[in-house]
This record gives C-alpha cells, structure tokens and sequence, in this order.
C-alpha cells in the first residue's frame, strides 16, 4: 500500500475509529471471561479459561498495531466486522476512502462468491 | 537418594497423600481465582489473571511429579506445607519413615536458625 500523508485531523479519527474498536473487543472479551469464570467447576474448567485469555490477548496484540502503512487495512477490517461504522471514516481525504471502499469491496464480494 | 522398594500398601498411602495435597492446592487456587475473577474490572486486571493461572499451573506442574525415586522429598515438603499430616504417613515401612523425619528435621533446623 502506498505512502500516504495524515492531517492531524486524519489521525484523530484514525485513533478515534481503532480505540473504539479495541475497546468493544475488550469490553466482549470481558464479559465472555466473566461468563466463563463464573460457570467453573474443575481445575480443567480453570485452565481453560487461561487459554481463552492467552488467545484473546495474542489475537487483539496481532490484530491491533497502530502503523500508518497498515492502517487502511485494520480500518476496513474495524468495518468489515462492524466494529465501527464506514460513516466513522467520512472525514478521512478521498484518496484514502478511496482504499477502504476498494478494500470492503474486495472482501464483501469475496464473501458472496463464497456463499454461491 | 537411594532406591527403595515400595509394596502395595504403600504405594496406596504415597499415592492418597499425593492426590489429597494436590486436591487442596487446587481448590486453594480455584477460590483464588474466583475471588480475582468476580473483581476484575479492566483488561489489566484479566491478564493479571492469565498470568496468575499460568504460573500456578506451572508450579503445580513442577511440584506434583509422581516418580518413586522423588517421593519421599514431596511427601517431606507436603508435610512441611501442611497439605498431609505426618500420621497419614504412618503405615509407610521404618525405612522410609527415617528418610522423611530426618528430611522434615533437617528443615525445620533450618526454618529455625533463619529465625535467629
């Protein structure tokens, strides 16, 4: 992808778009940890739930890296997953939604070619 | 340590004694974890468990490893750790016995003198 330019603006709602994000996952993956904790019943129930942690943590520290030159990508995934709203990104220069609508696009036909 | 045999009778103390302590550092670790589980509040405070789960499970790992030519070390120090008694060693041959009383006093000497 290439090298684009971030207005101050731009990184605003770029952060803003991945907080909110990050923050639903953990707030989901909080609630599921409590649910789990509650149920336990054996040691086995137990470690269990330090898998699902150990997984939750490597999977939201791979998925959630703030770089500029993969951000087009983690944004349209934000989407893709309603995590965030498209209508979040409106504000971002054209050249960059440009990217985002290609990349959802891409993906949402991909989906539909697998449901044929 | 030298290599003792082990009849039938005593293969079932050793192994009630092993299972019985590692039933109470379970249920110890268990009760801990619900108490940090019900007060999590934020993502820290739910790897702070993963973490606490992690290292007791390798701890116990480490402790509880059934192996003869061991045995009588781990019944020594569950004794020391007030998971068994000494008594329900009691029916273990004269020979063990020594091993294990001469291991609890070597260590208790040794607890006192870091008291001085």
């Amino acid at each position: 992808m290439r090298d684009f330019k971030w207005s101050d603006t731009e990184k605003k709602i770029a952060r803003a778009a991945y907080d909110t994000a990050l923050q639903k996952e953990l707030t989901a993956i909080m609630a599921k940890f409590k649910e789990l904790a509650v149920a336990v019943n054996s040691p086995g129930d137990m470690w269990d739930i330090e898998h699902y942690l150990q997984n939750a943590r490597k999977d939201i520290d791979a998925k959630y890296v703030y770089r500029y030159s993969r951000l087009l990508a983690l944004l349209s995934q934000l989407v893709l997953e309603n995590l965030i709203k498209r209508e979040d990104l409106q504000k971002l220069a054209q050249d960059k939604l440009e990217i985002i609508d290609s990349l959802l696009e891409k993906h949402r036909n991909y989906l539909s070619e697998d449901d044929e």
